[in-house]
């Protein structure tokens, strides 16, 4: 039923790279077990952000070999009695901390699972209480991707505690602007359906498949890599150009 | 004739690491072969910059293993006609889109070759038109990387597109600032030969072999760790001092 | 009495991840050896900060498996007469210029060794006279992490030249705010000892173990990840709101 771990862990934080936090997990990941490999997905999350995360984390669902661990931290309440908690959703297991941060995952995922993490069985003591990323949630991912321990071993079965899903649920809006400046929203290709233009921040933009399909410089609406759509300008930002961020409501219309 | 490969994947994109696309490509990989290792090579590459991609690009010739895949991804042309190909050259393979990208390191081997990618052959189907470094790139590295495919059945033989060489075509100029504010031409220690001064924006630096040669604050000019010409302040940023950047003039004299 | 290398290299650099000089680094590595594992430990040191890059390497002593070679490259003097060591502490072995950048880690073991690299033995020719973390550094890393070579053989035993501890030497400060505005001070917990309150900046925090002890937004100090004395701010930013960087002084008081 619980897939075999790929031996891959990713890790996802609001940590950045300016500090050795990330250098310490993985160390910490190492010291778990020498097996595992260890491939970042995003350090960027700005600090305590959950949402963000979870749109990172959301992001990942497919993309990696079956059976992968994910390790998410953005963890404003570490210390206090959250859970940490290991999920298996999508085919995939997510050791996060219980306050959302893994909402958008679960919430694709009806037969999703979770359970909370028994330190003492797992022989796991925290050395802090600030940095649970690298005491508790690193060697259990280590124990998981390397099969020292299944699924179900990892501690009793529980309910998510996390509330409302902070990507898809609310309204039709943008949740993230990426590098180039492209505004990717939480609409998905089956919501947007036949529709022929998108509304955003009072400006109007055709859907069509490819940047090329409009003249440099023009707004368009396209779906993104991520199957969700998107508003962007051919060779430029649309984040710029439209002055808008996350957040910003989103609209589509009949062709 | 053609070399196995290392096993190794470097990755060179104009994705930055605020965003997910990175880690993703890298389970694109992970997918592809579980048997790569993934190098990352820059990400910091100026958004759709071609030019500066095809400098880094450069600066990895000779660098790792022998059969090492390079995977570029600067590429504002994703979803149009310019095809996507893989090239060996210097040893290396490498896998571009065909816009410029890789022209600074075909200019320096007569002998490179390049394959349009046959995605029907290979069996690889492209999930977005936004996003082929995820979807057609990294599966075709981690292909050719794992031994999977053989250069020679990765498509047909093709002449490359790409026009003049962005790094060493045109004049003598900086086209590289490092993070230290060094200015970094595309003068080569063959050509600047014996001289003795530098010129570059109106100031002369006496050319030496390391920094500690001129009185801290003083401008100086060596050939650097790429083999190229560059100038720098000894224990201070050039560009700053200067207010110079990338394309600026630089010519050399005699001592 | 030298534990077995644990095949894992970290790297702690002031170069950034802008440039392509860590990539080429870890191809070094890997034509050296292709059986050695990279970490980052951290690449965003301030350029030429030698005491920052110190506080990150100190920060790695115990946190990956016994055995692991950490190379560091803080290194203004480059092409100058410093010479470049290998040091085992710790448990681990270093691969540093001798310029007291191994300082804080070499003050914590009494039975800290150095060796002066002896490169016409290693077989190690410079390609270059500013890049020795690429030329020197990363090939002998890989040498020792595969086992190639044992730690006696890598040169003559020497003392080291860097003076004092930049990290814990002087006066109880702050030596580096992280990304969070936490101000990590250089005072141990047991220096700390059943203090009360902390005064930095002419404010005062209570000493707690989590930040949820105090109510949003208030001032606390605490024992953070390092074992160190930190300050923060529940939810947001000490730096911010204090105006302090490193450097700043920091006392502790009786409850």
């Amino acid at each position: 039923m619980f897939p075999r771990p790929s031996g891959i862990v990713t890790l996802c934080t609001d940590f950045g790279l300016d500090d050795v936090y990330v250098g310490v997990m993985k160390g910490a990941l190492l010291r778990a077990s020498g097996k595992v490999q260890v491939v970042d997905l995003g350090h960027a999350v700005p600090p305590q952000d959950v949402a963000a995360g979870a749109f990172q984390l959301w992001a990942a669902i497919g993309r990696f070999p079956g059976g992968t661990v994910h390790v998410g931290v953005v963890d404003p309440g570490v210390g206090t009695a959250r859970a940490v908690v290991a999920v298996f959703a999508h085919g995939d297991y997510w050791i996060v901390p219980d306050n959302g941060l893994i909402a958008a995952v679960v919430a694709g995922d009806p037969a999703a699972e979770a359970r909370a993490l028994d330190l003492d069985h797992l022989g796991v003591r925290p050395a802090s209480d600030t940095f649970h990323g690298r005491d508790v949630m690193a060697p259990v991912a280590a124990m998981l991707a390397a099969g020292r321990y299944g699924f179900r071993a990892l501690g009793p079965r529980v309910e998510l505690q996390a509330g409302e899903d902070p990507v898809f649920g609310g309204g039709a809006r943008v949740v993230h602007v990426d590098r180039f400046g492209n505004l990717v929203s939480n609409v998905t290709a089956a919501q947007l359906g036949g529709a022929g233009r998108v509304e955003v921040g009072g400006r109007e933009a055709p859907v069509v498949r490819t940047y090329a399909e409009v003249p440099p410089g023009q707004l368009l609406a396209y779906v993104g890599a991520f199957g969700l759509l998107e508003v962007g300008v051919n060779g430029g930002s649309a984040a710029a150009a439209l002055g808008l961020g996350t957040g910003a409501a989103i609209r589509w219309l009949p062709a």
